[in-house]
């Protein structure tokens, strides 16, 4: 299987980012970890992104917060897709980062997922590769129900709880 | 190759969804169109989704405005990647759909793009399918070296005209 | 009298949630608690609100953050009253909450209250069962005159206290 | 059946509330219309509230544009339902009247419906009729499967037109 | 002189409030102080509202947060000048009450301060009764050279401190 | 009377700002115009405001759009009220005016009325004028019962339009 | 003198851009108009502003809209004074483009100006760029007071226009 | 080499502005630090922009908080450049200094940076002595190859920590 880059744009984000790796490790993808700044080391993301598919990656993800150019810089230097989680930071609670990942133009796609959602970016990237992975297909469909017993069983609690 | 499916809560999104058709047709990506809404017909947009891997169809694309539910819902029902297109109406810019469509929970991702940007849903979508189709691929490739020949092109023009 | 079904997207809004049941229970209005998210098990949130009016349910409340569906995919399956509730999570402070649950399309309404307005969600519900209940309609007005009195109270106190 | 009253702030949201009346009368659901300003008319606004109920009306529907205060100045004067539809009007797109009319404090509620969104107020006013008239809510069923059977029939044409 | 009405729609807004009364006591301007709610006691409000000039009051001050109707409702009811403070609270920053109560319609006006603004609330209720009272324009001139004088003070400790 | 002056940042706002005349002119409130700006003739404007109250003003309005600082430059040199009208102008609606009007630091208060809302500053300067003006307060009221009436009669034409 | 490099990332942003060349020409500062993206030249732009210094340029002024990203490109790639213009395009007037300009992070400066402020930039260029050239100073003096002059005499003609 | 001046509103901006000062002392740059308010001391901040060049001063950094005037205030009164450095205060997040800063009329600029961005405000002020001080310049270069040297061995760090 090819492998999922993470990529943030500063160690600050680690606690956001690392939210995605139990994903990955529920459904045994192989993914790669680093630090690499849009603005304080364009040559070596842009050096990243041009080679990533020759390297084994399938799909680069990538967090940053304010300006938040790091997909965008990424995308443009790759046609893999490109996932781009905006983080919170600093004093606009990210909205600046989802404005600065998602207003894409056109033919630079990024994938833009929720603030802060490491989680659904680590999802989308293993929906990504499972479409030639039917392995990987078939445990997504399984996580996808375990995850809804999982509410159901919360849902009987509560609803035993409070019935009249 | 799998197609891409593309639905739009309303026919009225037609002229912004419209605007992904061609670049299907530049990478020769086979897409099929549809109206289903999340709201109106929900049933059948759940249906949709369900079936959707089994029917040959790779990506789904849903464009919708306003409380734009779309995505989400089809991506409740499917591990297929989902791309949202938040459309502009209404009376807040599209700001609506834009939150409604990328503020998704852990576990239902959805890739989203620009407010109206229906070209950058296409180019992803091809990016996808790309990852296991190496002449796809090349093609993205070099249209990515076409478009930045253009503006080159562009660049040389306006670069002489303004020479001081 | 019908019965006030309230549906939460996930257990962890329980804390907004629960301000609505002591409003039902000042009132002897009837209610059930449920948790049916529109993402992780929306089969079965849209077979809830399918035969909610059989099962006699006369209103339903439904709470959700961040890319707030809930209110809207019920009300996709049913024509009873459908009050949504914006719960503020992640990063947005809830707007994305109050932009999803509010800016519904035509012809499916969603009543939307205040964010975390769980209380007033209770209120509404209870003005709505108290048409065809005179006696809840008294109970109604007799509040609102023991509010205005507690408010009065206070001012007695404030405005002697500052008295210049 | 009893009545719906539609109140608007000024005439000049005419061309707004009056999308409302289709739809009442799709539903043969009696209404009134007045035109009265909780800041111009406050005390006849007052009045208008305190006897809805006595004078035969079940659901008022109040429409303001700006610091749309008129839905809640109804609220505070009746336990019957109110529903604000907050109008577009002046600089900020209506986001002003949606802050005004949703935010509103426990034990008044208002049932917001989207910006400039009648139709759903009209919508919403007779489904909360319809749970003491078994009539009007078949009448509501069926427009729903009207509705969806619209969608489906667009969705067949252009399914068609773009089949690859 | 006249007095300055203070009135707060809950009293959960005297913390902000209360820090009005400061200033009117550092330039003796009388004042009282009162919980009145638009919403809980509308008839109250409007009561007090339009007998406060025959009461003996020149400007009314309101407080409110949210959906914030009390100053337009107060303004409703008289041609005294009214000064709305938008209080922080609820979800949203403040953002609402500050519209709700600047973004008020021709005829009816409310002179509005900052979020939390109640010092300048205050201020501004002096100016006011500094047009028919010399005294007072005197004081407020005073005060205006001794704030001055506080930040040059502190300017010079600064700026002696970091002195290169 | 004490006079009003009207101030504008740019004579690019005097169709905004004429709105006020005509109020003026209805209650006979003598007022003067300037084009002063805050940053093209920082010392013009500072110097009129420093001799507005022994030149015969008694109220200052200041209009201006963007990062209007007017209505807040000419209160750092007066202790006579000053209205701001924040102008709708540029790309952001007039809520770059609106925020940078009302959020003025405690001591210098500006009464900020609504986005392009020069009739209300209008109104709001002759209701402070009317605290020493017995006759002019009694003009003031007069034109509210006169505007309740017209709303009252438009009320009773669309009511009976619309009577089912 | 050193020469403005004016960059665009678009030709579409031309009619925006070519406000800023009025100025320069007034001051007499020499400048070069260029289209480079960042997302799709990259590579192009990093190298333009990598030898813009040895090239003779003194400050980079940098316009594109939505995720505005060229600015911040640019300035990573040279210790150049680099100047943002925030392009109003798209559904969210600008209000994406500059907070993708502004916020950026420590080390990498952007000195931002209004949406679609080209004239701006251009003065601002042009007052760095007097720091080593006083007869360029003398000229902006000139220009200020010159400025200041036509307002005055706007002043004059408005201030007798509406004399009482 | 000029100074810089550092200019803040109030002495409770100063936790945000001193993140500058070890950024010139890390590049050597004298600076001086003030405190002057556009609304408390107007005549002081004007005097000392207008004098600030023959004082030795080549760049004014100015700090404020919600509605941020200062910057504005001083660029009226200079043709030094005029870096703007909105503060994060009171209940907007700093939104309201940012568009107060930022969008600044036709030709008095500010050079905005990031809400709370006192770190580049410092280097923004380098980057523009250095135009004419190749030592400083040579150190801005050096800074960036050190500030790139830590990003990567941080990435180094956590790429093989986290390598599968």
């Amino acid at each position: 299987m090819k492998k999922v880059a993470v990529i943030m744009g500063s160690d600050s984000d680690l606690p956001v980012v690392e939210k995605a790796f139990g994903v990955f490790e529920r459904f045994s993808v192989p993914f790669e970890v680093r630090v690499l700044s849009a603005h304080r080391t364009p040559a070596e993301a842009m050096d990243f992104a041009a080679h990533a598919a020759e390297n084994g990656f399938g799909v680069i993800i990538a967090a940053a917060g304010m300006a938040a150019h790091l997909a965008g810089a990424l995308a443009a230097n790759t046609v893999l897709p490109v996932i781009g989680i905006p983080v919170k930071s600093g004093a606009l609670g990210g909205m600046d980062a989802l404005l600065s990942t998602v207003q894409m133009p056109s033919g630079i796609p990024v994938a833009t997922v929720a603030i802060d959602g490491a989680k659904n970016a680590a999802y989308l990237a293993a929906e990504i590769l499972a479409l030639s992975d039917a392995d990987l297909g078939g445990k997504l469909l399984a996580a996808r129900r375990e995850d809804a017993a999982l509410v159901l069983k919360k849902n009987a609690a509560i609803q035993s709880q409070y019935r009249v």
